[in-house]
């Protein structure tokens, strides 16, 4: 299962060097994955990071993140994101990142479950497990 | 050779799970790096990324980002900038963030050595490399 | 003449209190800019802002925010964006942000033309201008 | 009453045209006046917005940005906030920018006072007026 998440560059995310500065990367996958939660999930599924009456919630533990080429200002980036692993309490996703076909970025997320409102880590919820296998 | 920079978290930098946004992280990582080049420059070097007359300049190829725990609004971070690896066109540089003497994040980067005004690699200068060795 | 343009607020983008930071409206408003600039100038015309070989370049002079009410996380927000003065090398723009119709904030953007590559102010061009009145 | 907060530009702020994005520029205010507002209020005070155990809280109502010059990437700017105005549930404070004593920007920002954990105005707590005006 794949989910393609498309985002037009920024004028203000372009940097000196005439292409989006480093940070940004990491801004995209995270917007790539938030929809493709939101997506996934069924309606009436209860989500916002943050929201302390979420049914579920997870952190970034670490990210991986590989440039082929820059991007710039005028360019279209679609990001292919899938599950790369399944652990007991995280799971990784893989964002791919190109435009016009092309390879661009790639970013690994490992992500880790945590109870909702709380930082402490926790199973993954088997729901969100089968709405993002397909 | 170390260098340490230190930034104060901002309100704005704060998600809605109450902890600096992960992207915001590489951005630290790059002002630290981007100080540590400025201060270890001899006076009246040329160089400020993008800019066409500089003698050199570098790109991000790979950053790999690890936390330990989340950092939020009031904390100050400091950054230990190291260099973990030098290459012939590449090098790569470890931030370890720490709040307090507490372990937070760490970040990798790996750089690629650019003729200015082009993101064409070439040979680490000389003198950049002696300047961050101390 | 009016351009709209369409934005789905970023989970990173909205802060503590659990909305948009208030500097990302500025970011918004750029964008939709930008956007409508792109889209309204014949093909082949020579511009993207800050390349030594545009055509023509402006910068903001002033900027005013007013909001209605926040915007958040799952927010798709419509900026609507018309001319709201032409002087001789400055010019008005405004984008009313709207959430299912519903406002949400205004931004007045205040623009100086300046010749390409430098911060020095000229006539504002006759075809931007003919290209934004339609 | 006047609180200085020093601010040095990031290079990931800087745009194509080698000068500080205007987004941006909110963000240096807001970060301006968080760090009167922990300078000021008394030590034990409880406050950090958008947390729901805070005694009070404010959100931006309007926002005027006005710039003399661009800021850039080595600039290190002065942000002089005072206050400008006092409501019953609102006020506003000013933040004027500086680098080596040149004007670069001013910033009005217009704040309303709202109960912590909610958008809903309050008048503008005693203590914080008094901490603020000295």
């Amino acid at each position: 299962m794949t989910y393609r998440h498309r985002i037009r560059v920024r004028y203000g995310e372009c940097d000196m060097q005439g292409v989006v500065f480093n940070a940004h990367y990491l801004a995209y996958a995270d917007d790539a994955v938030a929809e493709w939660l939101q997506s996934a999930l069924p309606a009436g599924a209860l989500y916002v990071s943050g929201n302390g009456a979420a049914t579920f919630d997870f952190m970034v533990k670490k990210a991986v993140v590989t440039w082929a080429a820059g991007s710039t200002f005028g360019d279209v980036v679609d990001l292919d994101c899938s599950i790369e692993r399944w652990g007991n309490t995280s799971f990784d996703i893989a964002a791919v990142g190109t435009v016009g076909g092309a390879d661009r970025f790639e970013v690994i997320l490992t992500y880790v479950s945590v109870r909702p409102g709380t930082h402490t880590p926790c199973r993954v919820p088997d729901d969100l497990r089968s709405a993002l296998t397909g």
